[in-house]
């Protein structure tokens, strides 16, 4: 039977997206999810009450704090973060159960998230999405040259810390253009099914 | 300035693409290099003289035998086999070069020849590309078990050396059908070009 271009694993993959907001992340994996039925989004915990229009088990798994509190004593979350007096969890359970159903399981989650688990060595492919001024940015630096100093070095400091965290992942990709950003993220996932282990 | 899908690094990369004789290698990487003005297919060395038809440079760069071995005194070849009595190498500074025009160089060499690459550990994309008859030989075996144990066995031990090779390999492509191989091998590429290094 002849293979299809993705979802012939038996057991599927972890992609991690980390970016900074409205950079369009949320966006690429909705295309990514609508193209290959074998990528899912990985629906999130939280304590955070469900705001109008929200669908449990669509939007976030909503617990109670003392439900979530308990799961953190278990072991039960990848990854999780306090935001706002509110917590957001990765279940492990969730993405594992989707992973044996041969899914490739996409947790679009924070850096702080992303290096919990790259930490902990968690087997996953880690891209980061850049939005287009930091690359605006570099070319400005580079190029240019036409601004104050004092600019300058704010930017340049902004931009370290977020090619820091860059240097963490194991993709960099620029949302210059919404349909190339996609091309560029469908070719990583279609790469790594095609990745000899 | 807007990126390109791929083209944007200073240096290009070498990618290594092995594959049984008809499996299409040579197809596919011309469909690149059409697509992409920044990938390039390596022109070999050879001392084999030219068919009919051939060009020196677009074909082969062909050398006498004394200029050939003069060159692997030097140290002048990536790699280099000698078949039926005619040598073939693949020129260190050829690929450089192109490198350094921001070319990612296609060499579509055997498994001999990038095994001795590999051994160097030349960095370098190593891509495996099988025929679909070994495909149809694994569901065969796996889930039929129709043949007589004399077939099943030479089939195996044929395969086995096969899937041995594609070990050292970072990716495998069976080229079931040609689109398809396509759209893998150009993921390939454009992944690689925005993996953080």
């Amino acid at each position: 039977m002849a293979q299809k271009l993705l979802g012939n694993l038996p057991k599927g993959f972890v992609f991690i997206l980390s970016a900074p907001a409205g950079t369009g992340k949320t966006t690429l994996v909705r295309m990514l999810s609508q193209e290959f039925s074998c990528v899912v989004e990985s629906v999130s915990c939280t304590t955070r009450p469900p705001r109008p229009g929200e669908v449990d088990g669509r939007d976030y798994h909503y617990l109670s704090k003392e439900e979530f509190e308990g799961k953190i004593r278990q072991g039960d979350f990848l990854e999780y973060a306090e935001v706002f007096g509110y917590y957001y969890g990765t279940s492990r359970a969730y993405v594992m159960k989707q992973q044996e159903m041969g899914k490739h399981v996409f947790l679009v989650i924070d850096t702080q998230g992303a290096m919990q688990l790259k930490k902990k060595q968690f087997p996953a492919v880690y891209i980061f999405l850049s939005p287009p001024s930091l690359q605006e940015l570099k070319d400005r630096l580079v190029k240019r040259k036409t601004e104050s100093m004092e600019v300058i070095e704010k930017r340049l400091s902004w931009a370290k810390a977020e090619i820091e965290m860059v240097a963490h992942y194991d993709y960099h990709i620029v949302n210059d253009s919404l349909n190339q950003a996609y091309t560029i993220l469908r070719s990583i996932v279609i790469a790594e099914e095609h990745r000899v282990i």
